[in-house]
């Protein structure tokens, strides 16, 4: 606990974590039992190509996810890249400005043209409204929409979107494995989704991706463009890549997904105390699911108006970095505004939304590692910054 | 052993192998060591990014390989696209036609066009003799050579090739990790040399990528590209993309890499029992190294001369995989033959050693899991075909 300033490490003092608080190193199954899968893998000697536990984990996802096909791809930046490249598209592709950089790199190494759309204040989702007027002016080839922090896109509005403009929808549902809204899992909407199973998320492979359609000659395309040479049906494709699922990561994807009901309630009861924690904080709002019948809870994901918090996010970050807290920053510049995406005189054009959004944001730490001791420290610092804002403001000066 | 006509698989007899001998799934380390590598990771709660283990990868290998930096990268494929972006290349870049798909279509995702050369017959590689004319008629930016089959190119020749032209040479060095020819490690050569840990190489991670290079400007783009977020200084890139390797692949390359000179001695092994095991057929060359210091054997590729032989290669390649014997043919047509590049006019050009050799090669089982009593009845099944050539081209009909 930090009594006064002096405590805080930026000026000094002891950090409340001795080692690193990491970002992104969420759940891990039991190790006994990773140990039972990977023997196994001994036991087969096959390694890697679309063996025996890659083809289980992509059976039980098209169930899980009701959707007709699931293709497990090395991870999600390459599913994206993959899929944009198996859809045939050209040219421009609309993709949100407030999204995680990868979105748009993807569709940049696929040899397409981000543009970008700014998000809905409320959502903070592009909506087919907000698309539409792009779609009309830019003569765009395809969307990438971005389901974001467990909010989910109107899948039905890009649908009817889709049709009348002829162009594919795909989506970009990094964030969102396991969610479902209104009682549908998100998996099987547009053209294609595509989830990561990177170590930030519910699903955690330590690295892989999966994309899922139920466009069959899609997914022969992508899973010949994957390479898992002799082991579906031959379809001609426009380029061959190394997409490899490893046995590997398919165990731990496997053992990841019998446990994501308990990781869901791990992860709610962490959001849970940073809600509660910071709910006493002016000026910190904590994005919470709403009205959805599940959610993976993996972000904790708060938005900091400047004005009643008395700190800009900048100054909390680095307020929390000095703590020993891991901060990822992915966010904390719209994608129109990076590089190589910041030359274009496209990205000049407005974003009000991302940009409000993107310099407020903080994504705190979550998974296993983080304990309610931990949630407890972090809630604490925050409310100490607060309530000393401004003599902090003027030491920083 | 097969007695007559009627034993072989492809007329009906029972398969030489009840289960498929696998291809590309070669040595991994002992289950025990992987075990107590791999419960340092659930320990330590940190399972990708450029974690514990592949910093101590890097730094063992940039050791071994003698090369000041040694960047992981996801997979060897990804690993070429990321060095030929971070050498900002454009335009064409001539690579050999005979070579894996991939190098080509790394060279193709990161927006290059491939400009096929042909290789010398005798080491089947490309050499600066037959590139030179290539680079003066077409305004190529750069040279990806390939190191085959434990073949070496000459980097010597290549050097000047490259000061007199002002063009870069990168190495796709797939194939060849620890091999040593007169003395000098190959690593380290050109602006780049690219390794494979895929389940087919030597040095093993089920799938895995490394980037090699002397030129520390290159490896900082290339630590960025591959998205280590933070975790060394930050340059400017072109395009971010995830090539994270997790430390599941760093901890099975340390393990493997512990292994090496037992698996060199293990593949040396099988590669001399095959010499040995062919030697009275006429019409197979097996490819043997020759007059190197040191070489990984990992690679056992037979040319078939039809003529003596008696059999065209596709018919013996038949007569294997029915036997149950999974066989890779990513060699079988020159890339400059395949699609994409087929329907370039460039490719209709003549390659006349690579079609001789791709028409002739078969890559034969090598690795752990092919025992002396395997190796035994693929040689027994290849002097079998030989023996009844005529008889089975006749039924074959």
């Amino acid at each position: 606990m930090k009594h006064s300033l002096s405590d805080l490490a930026i000026f000094g003092g002891p950090r409340a974590f001795d080692a690193l608080l990491p970002a992104g190193q969420t759940n891990l199954p039991e190790w006994a039992k990773v140990q039972e899968m990977f023997s196994g893998i001994f036991k087969r000697h096959y390694f890697s190509n679309h063996g025996i536990l890659a083809q289980e984990l992509e059976e039980k996802l098209c169930e899980y996810l009701n959707v007709r096909n699931a293709v497990t791809i090395t991870n999600g930046t390459i599913a994206l890249m993959h899929t944009a490249v198996a859809l045939g598209l050209n040219g421009k592709v609309i993709v949100p400005a407030l999204t995680h950089p990868a979105t748009a790199q993807a569709l940049s190494w696929a040899g397409l043209t981000p543009l970008f759309c700014d998000v809905d204040p409320h959502t903070l989702l592009i909506t087919p409204e907000l698309v539409e007027p792009i779609v009309r002016k830019h003569e765009a080839s395809a969307v990438l929409a971005v389901h974001l922090w467990g909010g989910v896109c109107d899948v039905d509005g890009f649908e009817a979107l889709s049709s009348k403009h002829s162009i594919p929808i795909f989506y970009d549902a990094a964030h969102v494995f396991g969610c479902n809204p209104h009682g549908t899992m998100v998996g099987a909407a547009g053209a294609a989704e595509i989830f990561s199973f990177g170590a930030d998320n519910i699903l955690n492979a330590a690295e892989g991706g999966l994309a899922c359609t139920n466009d069959d000659e899609l997914a022969a395309v992508l899973r010949n463009l994957r390479s898992s040479y002799g082991r579906r049906k031959n379809v001609p494709i426009p380029v061959n890549a190394n997409g490899r699922f490893s046995e590997f990561q398919a165990g731990l994807a496997l053992l990841s997904f019998n446990d994501l009901e308990k990781n869901r309630i791990e992860n709610r009861g962490r959001l849970n105390q940073y809600i509660d924690g910071l709910s006493d904080v002016d000026g910190i709002e904590v994005r919470a699911p709403d009205g959805r019948e599940k959610h993976n809870c993996q972000d904790v994901v708060i938005i900091i108006d400047e004005a009643s918090f008395g700190l800009p996010r900048d100054m909390l970050f680095k307020i929390l970095v000095s703590e020993n807290v891991s901060l990822k920053n992915h966010f904390s510049v719209g994608v129109h505004r990076r590089p190589p995406y910041s030359n274009d005189p496209d990205e000049r054009s407005m974003m009000p939304v991302t940009d409000m959004v993107a310099g407020s944001v903080i994504m705190l730490p979550s998974g296993q590692v983080v304990t309610e001791k931990c949630v407890e420290k972090v809630c604490s610092i925050i409310m100490y910054a607060h309530n000393n804002a401004e003599e902090i403001r003027r030491l920083c000066k």
